[in-house]
């Protein structure tokens, strides 16, 4: 059949479209899995949707992110999940029992199956032959509904691993250099499926380290064969008939084909701040070093700290680094506290976090001023630290440790340690912190705290929509520049109204009071307008503040899809040079607004400067229905 | 010689003034120690001093505060202390290793000696004889330097002991059973000593715990005498020359005797939300328990821990209840770590933090709304969990841990458990995080982050000091009213401007930007004005917003010494009804203060009233001397 894995899940699982490459598919969703930070709100439309039960093979909900818990908002958060996931089914991972993409790894994850996630680092489950993807709140919610998640078919990238890893050369190297040869754009439309004689010497740890921060590729995501070396994987967590072997067609044809041989990588870096700066450690120079992290989805799996523990042990941090670590779930952490490895990590200096997301996201262990921070993450974008002036250099688990000894980066191949890991014939299984729902929907109350509000959805279509431009701003306006995400702003995240007035906050803090003062109007910006991270506040945020149309000189997809799910309607500039004939506060006024949806553009007068302007509205007719109806949820409410 | 082991040290230790109840003092100090929400500002106090080294036979700086780190400012606080403690001669606990009264009661405390610490439970030392006193951050900076400690002659009170504890029944049902009796006013102006044959019956951990908590008797300390227990103490911890017996005259004299029987004691409880409001468990009834934590200094040792973990092995935490658990030193971790009892509290569900204060102060994992939460910590203020709805029930970790497997408050007792812990002979001493100091002054540089701001200092007295009524507040004004304190405004300790910010931030929003508007003036309060901790900050913010002077109905006596040390005066109404006849923004004048201050009054001239009101300054030469030239650090400096 000539099919590679990609186009295997992809035929096993349309239900809506054709495959063919670029265009729009929906498919079934076997299952899951949500967040803390972005589940809130999931489950909040979930219950909008008025369904009973979940309709997907399995559904977890996660708490790994607001683990800090300065204020009541995060333990209600907790408890709300909690009690909505056991009403509507759903199995519920307690606060402590680690991140979510290792625990699904380790405990849910089914080779050929399809996941998607709220969280853009849901590709991890790849590492054993998923095609798991990140996605907004809304289109978990809706899967979790039995809908289809819609994607176009992607390109698919052979990345043909040849060869095998040097000691002390890490699954992290191996991602760090495609990152160095395709950059953070190379992904876009694509999914990279990894094949090639290199795979087999590549446990199923080191696969999802890969496949994990593929999503820094900008790539729609990741994919491992499921082999032997699954299988053993597997067996150690007593999942043996999970198990299904799943290779590509011998003579699977594939879009292009990149090849890394694992021989010749030596340790890499991403440089601040963007993980595809990346060089040789032993190029950039013995850099002081302040901080070291070990942990997040990335590289926090046993194996990962049990290389750690055997670089550590009988060596002292050095007195000039904080050394923190964040095992990556309660099962690596319990079993590192049984045999020792723990113990040797904590004699040679180093502070233990929670089993929690942590420092990747922000949360806490901000670097010093100018502070040079190595960290086995997946990101070292510029702030996410919590520091503006870290510096964050993303590294192996085995560079992490080498340098923390040594205080200044460097390159681990220096050290003579031998890192063979036995690894266990079995896991120690324990999944007593995952609630089984409730047998039925009836019989639990759900508990909602004074911070979580309703979201707001939007109005159906009228024939003419005014309204003022309430900000113009510029080219590659990020979901973080349109609702901010920080330590601060996260416990909030099911608090619409709140987080509102911190809408587009670092380019205009006036915004909001201006779009209240008007009662909502227009967004107007310039090229990838909502480019970045795949959070629907940054739609849901303007809708609350009244926002009715965005006209842009063009769109991040999935921020365009985010607009569309809630009824505001992405415009795109006909002349470009428009932009610059419109200033704060135009009065802008579209007639006809449903006929020019279905002819594909509408004309916009500008009633201030008294001109016109013409621009595209390119929507699927589903897409306008979304529109017409006020939003998704109203959508699929009117359908069921 | 009569005398009991408070005298003993006394005696041994007075360099100023005369042992006579009630009378003021000045001790000579031994050893300090500071953490890190108080040692910022401690330290910067210290350089001001003008001097080469610390004066005292040991001094330790401990980071257990700020270990969140959501931003720079907590890592540049820590480099800070690390470098200027290097500096100085102080040794330096690196963030991980502990909790500041855990650490030195393991690795610092030494029977007979004198110590103050820059936090309320520095009595914690208390457990193996030492005299040790929490004390304001300039006091500790004045010891360091070799200068007096001054206190009022405390009554000494005995608490006789009698009896052995019942299974199940703690230390910790001890303290409180001695708060139920003599309530959060009890111990003012006073120390317990403990005596009795049933102090052989408690280890060294357990006496700790109890005298730590003897803070919140408002009393000045507590002290147990060092006997064959302290010396197992001392051994397993590899400090046998540290030891010495120290136990009091057989016809020792006591101001007052109470006397606990241990085997009448049964486990208690304080509720919501003070100390003293103390009931047994049993009669509590068993409420749903949302949240335990176990750890804070007051229970979080070896022994502490290892009940608990025999308690929680092979059972699970109630799937309602979030069990927190934050260990006191990196020793007991790595030592539970070794011996597979952590793994046992993982297994069980635990959540397990960093080795710092935690919970207990605010800094993370508060309570969702209304959440009951029962902790092993010394204080259930209100709003201190970080959750103003919050109820805080104060517990051992007996009654902690069976609760949480039971999901609802429970008398331990009803669980049959072996709770007899072998206690190692010998601790696992490990120093390496604890870094000595630079042999000299000259080779470290400090490193001051953008955060730690240069500290207000008052100017020489003027012969006539005036300015207008900047606030007009009521009896009890505590503290936290004045300068609070929350994981918001923790991180700006050393940021005096910023913190002023907040001055008064509770009662009355406007009074940073009014004392601004009339640059400085005069605050007029009601009784017992300053009540609560001892934060400094409580008078440096109102100095750098430029009051000159307090006019109050009474004082509390931390507080009044906080301003005197600040060159700040404080007043007393002569007559209570001249406060009536005051209002907000009146114009003071104070002619002749110098000669006002040696009479023991002066006359306030109400300007805008046009009348005038009389006012005490109780104070001695050498506080009148302070004030003259505006205030503690100048004069000291004046006296080198």
């Amino acid at each position: 059949m000539r099919d590679n894995l990609v186009y295997k899940i992809l035929k096993s699982h349309v239900i809506e479209g054709e495959l063919k490459t670029g265009e729009p598919v929906g498919l079934k969703i076997d299952k899951t899995l949500t967040q803390d930070s972005t589940g809130t709100m999931a489950y909040l439309q979930l219950e909008a949707m008025g369904i009973d039960r979940v309709k997907t093979k399995k559904s977890v909900a996660f708490i790994d992110h607001n683990m800090l818990q300065q204020g009541f908002e995060n333990a209600d958060d907790h408890k709300f999940i909690q009690t909505v996931a056991s009403k509507y089914g759903v199995y519920f991972s307690k606060p402590g029992n680690g991140i979510c993409h290792q625990i699904f790894l380790e405990r849910f994850s089914t080779p050929g199956d399809t996941l998607i996630g709220s969280d853009s680092h849901t590709p991890t489950a790849g590492g054993v032959g998923m095609l798991a993807m990140g996605a907004g709140g809304l289109d978990v919610a809706l899967a979790m509904g039995g809908g289809a998640y819609n994607i176009n078919t992607p390109k698919v990238v052979k990345i043909e691993l040849t060869g095998r890893l040097n000691k002390m050369v890490a699954a992290k190297d191996v991602i760090l250099e495609v990152l160095r040869v395709l950059t953070v754009k190379g992904g876009v439309g694509k999914v990279f499926e990894y094949g090639g004689e290199g795979v087999e010497t590549l446990s199923v740890p080191e696969r999802a380290t890969i496949t994990n921060m593929g999503a820094e590729l900008g790539a729609t995501t990741s994919i491992f064969p499921s082999d032997e070396r699954t299988l053993e994987f597997f067996k150690a967590q007593g999942r043996e008939e999970d198990w299904i072997e799943f290779k590509p067609d011998a003579d699977a044809v594939y879009d292009e084909v990149v090849t890394i041989n694992l021989d010749e990588l030596t340790p890499l870096t991403a440089k601040p701040h963007s993980p595809d700066n990346v060089a040789k450690v032993s190029e950039v120079g013995k850099s002081k070093v302040d901080q070291v992290f070990i942990g997040s989805c990335t590289n926090s799996s046993y194996e990962d700290l049990m290389k750690v523990a055997k670089i550590l042990k009988g060596n002292k941090v050095n007195p000039d680094v904080s050394l923190v670590i964040g095992p990556g779930s309660r099962q690596v952490m319990e079993m590192m506290a049984r045999n020792g490895a723990l113990a040797d990590i904590i004699s040679a200096g180093a502070r233990i976090l929670e089993n929690s997301c942590g420092p990747c996201i922000g949360m806490g262990q901000a670097p010093g001023t100018n502070g040079i921070s190595l960290r086995t993450v997946n990101r070292n974008f510029y702030g996410r630290s919590g520091t503006l002036s870290g510096q964050i250099y993303i590294v192996s688990p085995e560079t992490a440790a080498v340098s923390a000894i040594n205080g200044v980066l460097t390159d681990p191949t220096v050290m003579d340690v031998n890192l063979t890991i036995d690894m266990p014939k079995k896991f120690l299984i324990d999944d007593s912190m995952i609630l089984a729902p409730a047998p039925t929907n009836a019989e639990v109350e759900v508990v909602r705290g004074p911070n979580i509000k309703p979201f707001p959805i939007s109005e159906p279509l009228r024939e003419e929509v005014d309204g003022r431009v309430l900000i113009k701003v510029e080219d590659n306006i990020t979901t973080d520049h349109i609702m901010p995400s920080n330590s601060k702003l996260l416990p909030f995240r099911s608090n619409i109204p709140y987080l509102a007035d911190f809408c587009f906050n670092t380019v205009d803090t006036e915004f909001p009071a201006r779009a209240k003062e008007h009662n909502g109007g227009f967004i107007v910006a310039g090229n990838n307008y909502g480019q970045g991270s795949s959070r629907e506040h940054a739609a849901l945020a303007p809708l609350y503040l009244g926002v009715r149309g965005v006209v842009a000189k063009s769109f991040a997809r999935i921020h365009k899809a985010n607009l569309i799910n809630n009824g505001i309607i992405p415009m795109v500039f006909e002349n470009e040079s428009d932009y610059e004939k419109i200033d704060l506060l135009d009065a802008f006024e579209i007639d006809n607004v449903k006929s020019g949806l279905k002819s594909g553009f509408v004309t916009v007068k500008n009633l201030t400067k008294g001109t016109n302007f013409k621009a595209f509205v390119e929507l699927t007719d589903k897409e306008i229905d979304v529109i017409e109806i006020g939003g998704r949820l109203n959508y699929v409410k009117s359908n069921n």
